[in-house]
């Protein structure tokens, strides 16, 4: 749900959301026929009622010009995007694990970002400001989410990684309006960042 | 893993398998670099080693035309491929389970499959031959694959749904050499499946 919410963001897409709150919300949706598989999240965009997170994802990156140029482009990114997702994923598995087996999971989640993910971003970042095709593309805003989630669970996660510490400058810096990094030019980033500032 | 090989066979693409049989195979694919995430599959392809199994079949439905004609056709795809793939998830993750919570899982799959997604596959095809755009695609593939997975958790699941029964006749048919539905015309997918059709 928070990828689609970024996304959109660093597409300058303005979006309405509507929370199902209740059973019975869900359940009016599923007899409207609106959800193809009875569930959410579904974005309602261009006349098409899409379902499943990378379906929506996909769309919007490819309708935005987030997705890269050609497709050795598009598959760069497709695998920094599934790459930052496996992250990701480990991280939102945590609600379903008890508080023992949670301490288990968290370092496991620490040592993959740090010996797995992050050393491969970090490395193409060295070079070039984007991952991919040196321009802003889903791949990037994909790693900052990731970057972000992963900073909660261990503040200083990014010590030995300075590329990405840059990536994140602008969100911490964004109230004394410097534009720190090559991210800080995305103006809706900012704002979709603002949530992540306070902690 | 089995989703890049039916993809492959469907594209009518050759390739050489190769097995990483031993942990110094993977700890030699890792130490030479090839693998971005120190994960397999790895699929080497076009002078490109992609790995991340959506990336890879991203790559070969786009490059051979399994993908739709248009970005509309292309984000179907994606909720039809997303929804089969939530199905073969559910049944791949079977194997980490005791055999208590297995019999309970069970249920749940094939109650999944039955009311939530073959619902929505049947209906499409009653209308048509292919699931988007009137030719054959990765959703198709992707369904057929999912279909045979749950076939093996329940022989006849598939009794209330005549449509899909047409997508797997060939399947059980090609010993007789009888052409018997749209998929049958698909030569690769013949061979992929012989491994399915003894059972």
């Amino acid at each position: 749900m928070e990828s689609i919410r970024w996304l959109l963001a660093a597409a300058g897409i303005e979006f309405e959301e509507e929370f199902v709150e209740t059973k019975e919300d869900l359940e009016k949706l599923r007899s409207d026929g609106v959800l193809l598989f009875q569930q959410v999240p579904m974005v309602e965009i261009d006349g098409m009622k899409i379902v499943q997170t990378r379906a929506i994802l996909n769309y919007i990156a490819t309708k935005h010009n987030l997705y890269g140029k050609d497709l050795n482009e598009k598959t760069l990114i497709n695998m920094y995007v599934e790459g930052t997702t496996d992250l990701m994923e480990m991280i939102m598995s945590l609600i379903f694990l008890t508080h023992e087996e949670k301490a288990k999971k968290n370092a496991l989640i620490i040592d993959r970002a740090t010996t797995r993910y992050f050393p491969v971003y970090e490395k193409v970042l060295k070079g070039q400001d984007f991952l991919v095709g040196n321009q802003f593309s889903w791949a990037d805003v994909h790693l900052l989410e990731a970057i972000l989630m992963t900073e909660e669970l261990k503040s200083d996660i990014l010590s030995k990684f300075p590329q990405l510490q840059d990536d994140t400058q602008c969100i911490y810096m964004i109230h004394d309006d410097v534009d720190h990094s090559r991210l800080c030019t995305i103006p809706d980033l900012q704002n979709q960042s603002k949530q992540y500032s306070h902690h």
